[in-house]
């Protein structure tokens, strides 16, 4: 197959490896010159220009822009692709993605393969990055089963784990198991960093270990991460809050009133629950 | 010196191998016969019974039980020791139990050696768990120099970091990074655990990955040492998590207003605050 890459960062440059790897012909479009020849002297594309015109021949193009690219970029391939060429994007919320990009572009098909790593960038880039890992799937109603198909051979080359969900349902997934936890972790630093006595802040800055480490670490990741996953899901994070909130008030009230046993009750529930997600 | 060790769990069993190693006399006391003879076997005591008249020649006596059990240990062994004994404990709270102890136990000294693993009870035991953690020592401005001193031998002896604080300040500081984790975090699983759309609760556990895993770690934790946290801790808990809530507040509405330029300058703070605690 004939695949075209727009966005060679981390994600478009795996894929690149990946696919090349498994026989295909792979062409890139990066917005800077120099990203285009590391991917090339990579290896994870054949050829790489800043024009998307040079993705008029291939059978499917998988935009790897950041979120906030998306939709412009699908916008813009509409102009240049001919009308069979199936375009897939990788982006971490779909509902807002996926039915706009399937009015401009019909055979849009929403995918998102859930696997990275610390560093960004094609340098990054590696073989494998996304085996065994979720990589879902998200077609509307009117989505062609040709289009899905071509996604779904993408995602087995991948030797991904293929999940399909509705795009809404995927966001409220996402939501719970990734936007959400990168709230309430960047709340618990704030909280701790407001503490207005410098002798308990000193102490718990020394005394820190590998609880409030783990518990902190996605809430002191990359602010403009944060910030897309907040734009591009706001309502199914902000669901998501609310629901929180209500548990952790639930939690204070049982520990203001001394409720011990229901406290008990609780942390139970939270360990046996814990192990149906990791 | 001729140490004392009542409770021969991970913690006591490890004081016992470093204290011994380094050439002191370590005598043991646990609730089990079983455990005093796998203390003796283990190396973790020199000798090992079920009875708190065995401390009797000792210069300091390390109560390393449950911290339920803390004071009710002082208060008997203020029956059989003699005056110039000294007493501290290990116990992860220091407020509620240090006033308490030196009434009962005026050479008491409260004493906080941070670590641990995932394991617990004396097969776990091994050498140098304390090097280079850090080992709270919360003496009262009443607190005898020399007694403190004692402690700081034993610290000094693990090659642990230590650190002195009063005990509220020491019960702030832990409540921000220790107990205030837990609760947030377990309250992420439990409003996981709620969402009432089986569709979006079984594709997130499916999809839930790093981000959740350590999140919701300390979360899913033991039960029973939640409560106790909670139980001994409450006060300063309690604060932490009215202040938590304020954060998480303002976090919400910065999101339901897409005030993002402010999330964005939020989550830089948090990128950069957590640093000076990890």
């Amino acid at each position: 197959m004939k695949i075209g890459i727009v966005g060679l960062g981390l994600i478009g440059g795996c894929l690149g490896l990946d696919l090349r790897q498994a026989g295909h012909t792979v062409i890139g479009v990066s917005r800077r010159q120099s990203t285009c020849e590391a991917a090339i002297e990579k290896g994870a594309v054949e050829a790489a220009s800043m024009s998307l015109d040079s993705l008029k021949m291939t059978e499917v193009v998988i935009v790897c822009t950041p979120i906030n690219a998306l939709l412009p970029t699908v916008e813009a391939l509409a102009q240049v692709l001919p009308p069979e060429t199936v375009i897939t994007d990788v982006g971490s919320v779909k509902d807002a993605i996926v039915t706009t990009a399937t009015r401009s572009w019909p055979n849009f098909v929403g995918g998102h393969p859930m696997a990275g790593k610390a560093e960004s960038g094609i340098d990054a880039a590696e073989l494998g990055l996304f085996e065994g890992r979720p990589y879902v799937i998200t077609p509307l109603p009117e989505t062609k089963p040709t289009a899905v198909d071509k996604v779904v051979d993408i995602a087995t080359t991948l030797e991904a784990q293929i999940q399909f969900a509705d795009p809404a349902t995927h966001d409220k997934a996402v939501a719970w198991i990734s936007h959400l936890p990168v709230m309430i972790s960047a709340s618990l630093i704030q909280a701790c960093v407001q503490e207005s006595d410098s002798t308990v802040k000193v102490l718990a800055q020394t005394l820190a270990s590998s609880g409030f480490r783990d518990t902190s670490r996605v809430g002191g990741g990359n602010p403009e991460l944060g910030v897309m996953m907040a734009q591009n899901n706001r309502e199914a994070l902000l669901l998501g809050l609310k629901n929180y909130r209500q548990v952790l008030d639930q939690l204070t009230q049982v520990i203001e009133t001394e409720d011990w046993e229901h406290l008990s009750t609780l942390l139970t529930a939270t360990q046996s629950g814990r192990v149906d997600f990791v």
